[in-house]
């Protein structure tokens, strides 16, 4: 796929969070620095691309949504520290670096991590070229999925599955919560934002459900066969933590196929979205082949 | 005062919170129930008071404030559970009962934090009757005020300052922005909603500023002087944690001083408004006199 469409949103986000967050000298710069190593880690940027990419499908013009995208990997990289934090998943390696925690310590972890919580919702409500009533609808579905009804509520469910043996309608739900919480915003916000019909707005809805389970399971195939070094995390840590996945459950070949099916629905939501849906295409079939 | 307009507020409080948190059973309730636990333990609900008066005095018309009052309640709340965790001031009692993560556990509590925080920010841009340019510039001064500009902020330099010998500037920024973050968003926000002027805008957060450090001060005071069974907490918890304090600085008699001051200077910044303010200044004059 086109590389040069991924690296030039990449700069997009890095320049974008700059001017947000930038790197300035105060009392409390200590949650600033913290708050920065972990969104500069870097990442596939998935979610901000996603948004954008829908964005510009839509109709939207320019780079007018980049607050919003910010804001969406603000939130996932909120996720991502305090799922680290020793009272959660005690990981010390995110991205092949130490974990915010190892770094900053915990308590200006757990700080960082609300920090970049609460600025998510600074840089989106900073958004100045989108129509007032259309940036309200989308805080309040970034909200709400990335709430407990959305990624917080699977991230429960994903703690008290742990050593318990599951149905699978409850791992459904856990995933599709989880990592489909943000996935969904990520689309349905690009559709807000450029002033979709409620019809696009539900098929990016679908697109997002079908892409997070699909995103998870390829996750959990990873963690059971991939490599730590292209992973930048240690695998097998679900069988550690034992964790109820669809690997657990169905085992990885059968997945596999899973995955592929989910990922032609997707691409079936897509396809009822007018307009150049090619790039956003490209990676979604990307995503379930990924190996890292 | 007229307790009677404290209590409406209450019920009004209680009623729109069961509305936007309701006790539902689901997958994911144990982080609900402990959302609505942190919650419902009560509190003087200084902050949505102030947020609905401000309103009410600058022309906002019945309840229209309320899912903004009920946000920067559930932000005052998340910031107490994640203060309370085992790798922050390690605090086992919170308004008399047992800390969040005490009943819960520290992942729940954690998570229980972020689901508030979120939260927050939904029902907020779920207000329906405010002008939607309003909100947003609402919930723009709402996440910055939180955020590691206000309230996050002040939280780090708390941090940092335990043990230390920290000039009484750095303690009136840690004042400033620790405590004085929401007193401000409180009163700006109630102004703002109701679609009030810059120059009452400003001197709203000025309100703010005073009574965030006449409060401060006396929460300072009391930890010294007051009542466990008043306060709900241990006292001396600034002694047993080396905290940088007004009180150790100047001492109790010369604090009581400075705090009728600073509530003057409060109130003459009330009387800047247009308006009814006398519930306001009352209000103003009894957080200052407080014994809890």
């Amino acid at each position: 796929m086109d590389n040069s469409v991924i690296n030039n949103y990449i700069e997009l986000i890095d320049k974008g969070f700059e001017h947000f967050l930038p790197n300035n000298k105060t009392n409390y710069s200590s949650v600033t620095e913290s708050m920065r190593y972990s969104f500069l880690l870097g990442g596939k940027r998935i979610r901000p691309i996603i948004l954008m990419e829908f964005f510009r499908i839509c109709g939207g013009e320019g780079n007018k949504a980049l607050p919003f995208a910010l804001a969406l990997e603000m939130i996932h990289t909120y996720s991502l520290i305090h799922d680290d934090l020793p009272c959660m998943d005690d990981d010390i390696l995110r991205r092949g670096k130490p974990s915010n925690h190892v770094v900053y310590g915990e308590d200006i972890a757990l700080l960082a991590g609300d920090g970049l919580l609460t600025h998510a919702f600074y840089t989106a409500s900073s958004a100045r070229d989108i129509p007032p009533q259309l940036c309200l609808q989308a805080i309040n579905v970034l909200s709400d999925l990335a709430g407990y009804r959305g990624m917080i509520g699977g991230q429960v469910i994903d703690l008290q599955s742990e050593g318990e043996q599951v149905p699978i309608e409850v791992i459904d739900e856990l995933n599709l919560l989880k990592t489909g919480g943000l996935l969904r915003a990520a689309a349905k916000i690009g559709v807000i934002l450029a002033g979709g019909s409620p019809e696009k707005i539900k098929c990016a809805d679908n697109f997002g459900k079908y892409l997070g389970l699909a995103f998870q399971i390829t996750d959990d195939i990873l963690d059971t066969c991939g490599d730590t070094a292209l992973l930048g995390k240690p695998v097998k840590s679900d069988e550690k933590n034992d964790k109820s996945t669809y690997v657990a459950f169905y085992g990885v070949e059968k997945c596999k196929e899973i995955v592929v099916d989910l990922t032609n629905k997707a691409i079936d939501c897509l396809e009822k979205i007018d307009g150049d849906i090619s790039f956003l295409k490209e990676l979604t079939i990307e995503l379930s082949s990924r190996n890292h």
